[in-house]
């Protein structure tokens, strides 16, 4: 494992920091009512990469950060992707000589408004966590047979929407949707009553293909990784989703971290998937570990109160991981695009602190949390402010993801 | 029911063309290597707006068709789309002062390679034809509960795969796929060996919303229609739906139609959706008719045969429109974007040759279907050659789709 890199700005040689040298996320801002600008997250500073590009100061094709979003760069591939993180490496170092040209492009992080790193080409949403599969199958079927029979051979996926992927701050209004207890005679259109989060990772695809690809090749397509929280309707979900899967369920919102994080930073802290229960066919088999190991956490505040930690995981749960879900994602021949977002899938561990949603931590509502401020919760209440946060822990340095947080709002009226 | 609008085109004055003067579908076309130009189908020509654009001679934004698709001229909503409409049928018809303004403008249809009309920023299929989805019931479940417990309540859906979105003409290659019959202790990788078309009409969002819509609203915000034929791998379908839906089985690719014919032309055609089995909520109740009636029939041709048509059904045979499904789907808040398409679900008639799928036509693979060649087909076989057809049947005239056809190349090598 390496050690923390020291950069020249101060701010970023902490153990404490999410962005010390060794990371150098992706991401966009705005400061007051300018336009987007692309950046790279430093310590509490963002080095204005739009305007380095403007300034003539980077080596990289015309206007590859003009539109502020990071899609243009990831098109331009893997050679490109590890040129420009040396270019930053080299400058950003403790007495690099590059210091007096860049210094005048960091912003302090606070004074921005953090907006989408990219856009969202389609969004796929995964059911890859063995745990969260087993807990909702119990829930559901029978904990005899949790698991779909399919389950340990396919890594789960459905469509998802990619206009509903919104950047960590926005907040969300709960949905209404038909809901229909099975002892109703008919629906009614009507506020969530069941509304959740889900925990997981985003993986971003960087680079097309047009045909299926091999796991290699899927991870090599990976350009990094963001938090998600796919918040989720749980009673729509129960009335509509026989027989073609969620829908409006899943449509409302899903929120993502405004840092993307490289592949490239996670490099060391890469982890294998979990022994195989079932031995996979060839198309799903992994060369080398592919996972990472991210340490993983949900806070819950109440409408202006504190927040209680709700849940602690690890990304390293999953049964598979994003490369896998790329590959059998081609299988059929489906093209993938530049900006497409592969969700994970809930990342629940073994325990019951370790669940990633509250079906799972409120057991179906059977079991209502108790918050450290003495409220309970079975599902979301209006004004809970959800947070992501994520980690891999290094030798002295974290790679952090900055957080993932979004407020839910009352339902619009019927 | 309007007459036949004359034109100066002689070829758009028959009643026998897809494009009268009465229709005006919009397209995208190349003529040999060049660039993508939008055009409008008037008889055997193509009207080169693009150039007329280009060329000073329309009062529209600067760059509206320099993308040479239609999505820019979408979002400039419906004043611009009634005003641009006016604009081509007055200049169009037989007489006009415009005509030698034009003139230069018209390219022979036949030179020319026709592409995608619009990007597509989202795609959704339904599940909205009783016939179908009583027909998929019988096989799979019980002819007495044929229909699923929400079907009648809910235009069921299901988000597809924008990127395999392909215009008329562009081969498919059978998918390779996961596959596991009941009797298989464990399930391989291999080609599909039921691959299966689906006739459907495609709906174009041309107005976006970022919150719910009523259906009058979802009906405004439709800019017009497709063939569409949404290629489907049963056996994969069969061993990865549950519990999330279709993925891999409907991802290989979804062909459409390449001209979208506008709402206006197909005004004069609307029609009812059936009695409602139950009541719809009253965020589902029709204002007015937002089906059409619009024939339709598929043709296969097996490779270097004749071409048989296996069926021929009517988009009036829906138990939802469009406006229903897209009010649906705004119904959590999910946001709808410029250029979304949404797929009607497969049309099936309540007669056997109505039927819209091989999977219906040879009732689950059990009853092969004879084509006028002799040759039998439960399934497509390579080489295959399908083709949608549809149009609105006016007085003198139609209104046409233009085919919607591909062939089926072998799986590659697994």
């Amino acid at each position: 494992m390496t050690a923390l890199l020291r950069s020249w700005i101060a701010s970023a040689n902490t153990a404490e920091t999410d962005f010390p040298l060794n990371n150098l996320p992706y991401g966009a801002f705005r400061t007051g009512s300018g336009d987007l600008h692309a950046g790279v997250a430093i310590g509490d500073r963002i080095l204005d990469v739009s305007a380095l590009e403007a300034a003539g100061k980077l080596d990289l094709p015309a206007g590859t950060f003009r539109s502020g979003v990071w899609n243009d760069f990831m098109a331009l591939g893997a050679d490109t992707w590890a040129a420009f993180r040396a270019f930053l490496t080299e400058n950003l170092s403790e007495g690099a000589a590059g210091q007096s040209d860049l210094q005048g492009f960091l912003v302090p992080m606070a004074g921005t408004r953090l907006e989408m790193p990219f856009s969202v080409s389609e969004y796929t949403d995964f059911y890859a966590g063995r745990h969260h599969a087993f807990n909702v199958g119990s829930l559901f079927r029978d904990p005899a047979n949790a698991l779909p029979p399919n389950w340990l051979h396919i890594p789960i996926g459905y469509n998802g929407r990619a206009s509903s992927v919104v950047v960590s701050g926005t907040e969300v209004t709960r949905p209404n949707g038909q809901l229909k207890a099975p002892d109703m005679e008919m629906p009614v259109l009507a506020p969530s009553r069941r509304f959740d989060l889900e925990l997981e990772m985003g993986a971003i695809v960087g680079q097309p293909s047009d045909r299926p690809v091999s796991v290699q090749q899927a991870d090599d397509m990976i350009f990094g990784y963001v938090l998600l929280n796919d918040w989720s309707a749980r009673d729509i979900q129960a009335w509509e989703y026989q027989p073609l899967g969620p829908f409006q369920s899943k449509a409302t919102a899903t929120s993502i971290s405004p840092w993307i994080v490289t592949k490239a930073a996670l490099e060391t802290f890469r982890t294998s998937t979990p022994v195989r229960e079932k031995e996979l066919l060839p198309y799903l088999r992994e060369p080398g570990p592919m996972l990472y190991d991210i340490e993983l956490e949900v806070g819950l505040a109440p409408a202006g109160k504190d927040e209680t930690v709700i849940s602690r995981t690890n990304y390293n749960e999953m049964y598979y991981s994003a490369a896998q879900q790329l590959a059998h994602h081609t299988s059929s021949g489906c093209p993938m695009r530049v900006g497409d977002l592969l969700g994970s899938g809930t990342i629940s561990g073994p325990e019951k602190e370790n669940r990633g949603s509250l079906l799972e931590l409120s057991w179906g509502g059977r079991e209502p949390l108790t918050l450290d401020t003495g409220e309970t919760r079975t599902f979301l209440e209006d004004g809970d402010t959800l947070t992501l946060r994520g980690h891999a822990q290094g030798d002295g340095y974290r790679i952090g993801f900055g957080a993932c947080s979004g407020k839910l709002l009352p339902a619009r009226a019927v």
